[in-house]
C-alpha cells in the first residue's frame, strides 16, 4: 500500500482499540483470539476485523485465530510504538491535565516528560506529577533535550506562535488539540485531534433515527 | 448510500473542521470557497473534498466554487445539528471541565445542561458556570427533563453502571470518554472516543519517516 493511502486509512485509528483490548486479555492469560471476538469488541464488520489486522501484517490460524502476543508485537511495529517516544507538553489547562492523567497513554510509548504554560498562576506548580514551566523558557529548557513530539493544548490564538519556537528548536511531530489550522515548515508534520469527530458521528445517527422513525409512523 | 456505509464514511469525521472554517469565512463575509481552497486547509486530496460535499448534496460552480451560506446549512442538515442537542455530563474532573470550556462546541449545537460527579469534594461546587450534582441523584434530576446526550467522562470501572443508569431513564446517545467497550441495550448508541488515534496516525508517520531516512542513507 502507498505511504499515503496508509496514512489515510481509518484503520489507523482502530489500532489503539485493539491494542488496548488485547493487552487486557493477554493479562487475563489468554493465548488466542478469534476475529469474530475482535469484531464484536469492536463493533465493526469482520471483514473490517480481517482488513486491519492484514495490515500489520499478521495472519489468522484457521479455528485458531490469532496469537495475542504476535498481534500486539506487530501491532505496535505497524505504529512504531516499540520506539517510545519522548513529548513535551505546552498547556497545563483542564485538556493538558486530563492528558498527563490519562492511565492508558503508557501503553502508547509515549512518555511526556516536560509541560509548559503562560499562565503564572500555574508555572511552579506540580501537575500530576510535573512541574509547570514558565512558556518563556521553552528554548533554553528542550535545546540538547528535544523531545520528539509536542502536544499542543493552547488556546487556539496562541497555537501557531508555539509551533513555530518548537519548529526552529527542530521539533517535527505536533499533536494539536487546538481548535485551528496551522501552517507547518516542511517536513513538520501536525495531527489536529478534533474532538468533535465523535459529535459528528452522533449527531448522523440521531437523524437517521429521527428519519427512520418518520418513515414509521407514516 | 446505505446507512451503515454513512456512518462507516471518514468524511463524517471531516465535517466539523469543515464548518469551523466556513463559520470564520463567513464571520469575515466571504460568499464563495472554492474546493481547491477547502482541499488545502483540510490538507486532503482534491477529490476527498469534493466527494465529502457531495455528501451533503450541496454541488458547487464552475469558477465559482460552494456558496458558504449554502454549505454551511447542508453540512448542519447532514450532521442533524440543525437541532440542537441536549446533554449531561457525567464526571467532572479534568476532561470534563476541558469539554465544558470548549468555546466552539456552541457551533455543534450541542447544549451541557447538568453536570454530575461521585467525588463529595466536587459535589455542590461550580464548573465553568455549571453546579456540579451528586451521580447518586442522576434519576431524581434527570427524569423528566432528559437530555439527549450524555457525555461520559467518569474512570472506565464506572462507565458501565453509569451506561446502564442512563439507558434505563431512556437516554439513548452516549459519547463515551471512557477507555473501554461498554454493552448497550437494543437501540442505544455510544460513540467512544478514543484519544490515542492521533497518536496512532503520529507513529505511523514517524515510523514511514525513519524508514525514508534509512533508505536514503543507503
Amino acid at each position: 500500500m502507498p505511504q499515503s493511502k496508509i496514512l489515510n486509512t481509518p484503520a489507523i485509528r482502530r489500532m489503539p482499540t485493539y491494542l488496548h483490548k488485547l493487552l487486557k486479555m493477554q493479562a487475563e492469560g489468554r493465548v488466542n483470539v478469534s476475529s469474530t471476538e475482535l469484531a464484536e469488541y469492536m463493533d465493526v464488520e469482520l471483514i473490517v476485523v480481517r482488513k486491519d489486522i492484514a495490515l500489520t501484517g499478521v495472519s489468522g490460524q484457521r479455528r485458531i485465530g490469532y496469537n495475542i502476543d504476535e498481534l500486539i508485537r506487530y501491532i505496535k511495529l505497524f505504529l512504531g510504538w516499540e520506539v517510545s517516544a519522548t513529548a513535551t507538553l505546552i498547556g497545563a489547562g483542564s485538556l493538558g491535565a486530563a492528558l498527563l492523567g490519562y492511565d492508558d497513554i503508557v501503553y502508547y510509548g509515549f512518555d511526556i516528560r516536560t509541560v509548559f504554560d503562560a499562565d503564572p498562576g500555574k508555572i511552579g506548580t506540580v501537575l500530576r506529577g510535573k512541574m509547570v514551566y514558565d512558556v518563556a523558557e521553552l528554548e533554553r529548557r528542550l535545546q540538547g533535550n528535544l523531545p520528539e513530539i509536542a502536544v499542543l493544548c493552547v488556546p487556539k490564538e496562541a497555537a501557531q506562535g508555539i509551533l513555530d519556537r518548537l519548529a526552529a528548536l527542530g521539533i517535527r511531530y505536533f499533536w494539536s488539540f487546538a481548535n485551528t489550522a496551522l501552517k507547518v515548515p516542511e517536513g513538520v508534520v501536525v495531527e489536529r485531534e478534533v474532538l468533535a469527530g465523535g459529535l459528528a458521528r452522533l449527531g448522523v445517527r440521531r437523524k437517521l433515527d429521527r428519519q427512520a422513525r418518520r418513515k414509521a409512523a407514516k
